[in-house]
């Protein structure tokens, strides 16, 4: 069965976020006074082939875990995994 | 009030990601072979102030038409407003 995984990829709260800085202040600058921050991370969208979501779930973990983010400064989530028609696999 | 939008924008579906490929390929080569694509995009996290969430949502959807994504080849969408306590603004 095809999954589609959503993983959100952030920087820990405590680790600089410079390219937010400049979103932030682009914002300022085009009127948005009341912008008070900004985080910019990665969404990643996942599509995989797995016995069922639980089974989706536990490998998009262990890609986290081994490549989509560094634990050193970024956290990451899954945001949702749901099954998708195997006629819409592709790569 | 004090809310935090979470903005998600990627890539048209018709529009080429070599980063995904990459990432895609880094996937397979750590033993993922049920991985049949990845596509990447941006979390962009934005906290501002608003009078209510409706506000707060129609000035996010500004700042992505003025600035956060390039309609020509990205889309956007707004997954989340939510407020938070006044005492957790900061920059």
């Amino acid at each position: 069965m095809i999954f589609i995984a959503d993983v959100v990829v952030h920087l820990k709260p405590v680790v600089n976020d410079p390219q937010g800085l400049v979103v932030r202040d682009g914002l300022r600058r085009l009127g948005f006074a009341d912008v008070h921050g900004v985080r910019v991370g990665k969404h990643i969208q996942v599509e995989l082939d797995a016995g069922d979501e639980q089974g989706a779930r536990a490998a998009v973990e262990s890609m986290c875990d081994r490549l989509l983010r560094n634990p050193v400064i970024e956290d990451y989530r899954i945001d949702a995994v749901r099954a998708v028609a195997e006629a819409a696999a592709a790569s």
